[in-house]
């Protein structure tokens, strides 16, 4: 999914007829060429790399954040270029992660691996979705395309930011809200899903912990899928295990890859699904950041 | 959840003044009071009970089909005011179905419930959903909710009917279409998920046979949320051991409570999230039809 395949080439060579594309199949290869290159599309950079790429201009990587690149500074003629593809990509797990939550599906999921035949009462939880209050953490890019593919269903959207400095989306209604930070915790009360998307460069860490999870109703339910470094692991699972919140469905976490060694790495956390950084994942994950990546060289050469 | 409350009773009192509200706890204290009673709220009705009501005028019952009702022939000055509540929660349900089957959730927590920490390459399967194709099988009051909340996703939606006598709905765009049952065959290669909420009573038998698994794509997946008797499930159990489709979401079942001798009682058919007739299950359930039924009563007086 992540690895470029020969009709990726291809297309990079009918798109952009007059480059030279040097495919490289490992950090050494690419290495080597860095002295003739003007142009890189890679998931990976080293800050060292740069006084060997005398000529490069342009870095394309399809990742949301800049966590795979090793750079402390870009130099001022060098351009860099992440995917932006993510966020429509990403509202669908959000939205599917609530609706699973709260329509009984995972719950269902469970009772069925467990050999249960006709789960009812455990499915008695089920909560209608329409009308509730979905309060998003980190309302930039990300976090707008999750609130606008949630709006249709009938939610309550409030879009927390660290700055209230730009107008809010053209899709709020009434009830909408955008407001900063200091206001999280008079909203939390409110709040029937947490759904975070921080960035993990902003002063951010553990951020969300016992005393947000003691805000939150008792049905409410954490979504992360930011970065781990926002929540701490040691108190939600304690808020989990004692009923504070109803659940958590977590794409990131501190460590990744998770070990056992994690406190959200004990399968008996009652309410808790996991997933291994893929809420972007789809079929089509480097044909759509070749669509972004072949319009901005077009535009900058 | 289906149990009538004393808030429930109390509400009744309130909203309907001039009525008198008697509350039965069994089937005897129901059938001692039908030579007085006018009106019936109830999940279960028996043709013989209909000589014993001469003053019985109306029957309303949440349920969205007559499956409870031992019913051949209602009489002339009788009405029976089925819910029509369960369209907008049974369609969250059918979109968290096919978000969770689609963007990885599903299997995510099939593997987190093996104990497996970090299971990253079962998730490359994962698919976009924006821009897919949904066809519903059966195209009335719930299959048009269903379509109307998955368009805003960007679904594709082609409604399959008995007979199409009535005009396209108004959300439909250009690429949405209204066909005849005549046309099944004709759309199922392009179909990535076939959600049906057919009724029992229609000659739908084992209308989900092999050949309709043989004609689906390899990647699509079945959605049953209407009534079971429409799935061949011997047939729907080996097309999904040999791979003929993806997956099926299934809340519905030939016999119902599901038995350790159905063929989809295996717990290794790949692809497979059984719920337990669930899918308008939610905490407002009876306040739902309430809503209706005093609307009716008070239209009706």
């Amino acid at each position: 999914m992540f690895t470029v395949r020969e009709n990726h080439i291809l297309r990079l060579r009918q798109e952009l007829p007059r480059s030279r594309v040097v495919w490289c199949r490992s950090s050494d290869e690419l290495i080597s060429i860095l002295p003739v290159v003007d142009t890189l599309l890679t998931w990976h950079f080293k800050q060292e790399w740069f006084a060997l790429a005398p000529h490069l201009r342009r870095i394309g990587t399809p990742a949301a954040g800049r966590d795979f690149f090793e750079i402390i500074q870009v130099p001022e003629d060098v351009q860099i270029k992440n995917g932006t593809f993510h966020g429509p990509l990403m509202a669908e797990t959000a939205l599917g992660m609530i609706l699973a939550m709260n329509r009984g599906i995972l719950t269902a999921l469970r009772h069925q691996l467990q050999g249960e035949l006709w789960p009812r009462p455990a499915l008695f939880e089920s909560r209608v979705v329409a009308g509730t209050h979905a309060v998003i953490l980190g309302f930039g890019h990300i976090g707008q395309h999750i609130g606008r593919l949630l709006k249709p269903l009938g939610l309550k959207i409030t879009g927390i930011r660290r700055r209230v400095e730009s107008a809010p989306p053209v899709w709020f209604d009434g009830c909408d809200r955008l407001l900063g930070i200091e206001q999280l915790y008079n909203v939390l009360p409110q709040a029937d899903h947490l759904v975070a998307v921080l960035p993990s460069d902003t002063g951010t860490d553990k951020l969300l912990n016992n005393a947000v999870f003691a805000a939150m109703p008792r049905h409410a339910v954490l979504y992360n899928l930011g970065r781990g470094n926002c929540v701490d692991e040691e108190e939600l699972a304690h808020a989990l295990r004692t009923g504070m919140i109803a659940g958590a469905c977590l794409d990131v976490f501190a460590q990744e890859p998770l070990t056992a060694d994690s406190p959200l790495a004990d399968d008996k956390l009652p309410g808790l699904l996991r997933m291994p950084h893929a809420s972007a994942f789809c079929d089509c994950y480097l044909d759509r950041y070749l669509d972004e990546f072949v319009e901005w060289l077009k535009n900058s050469v």
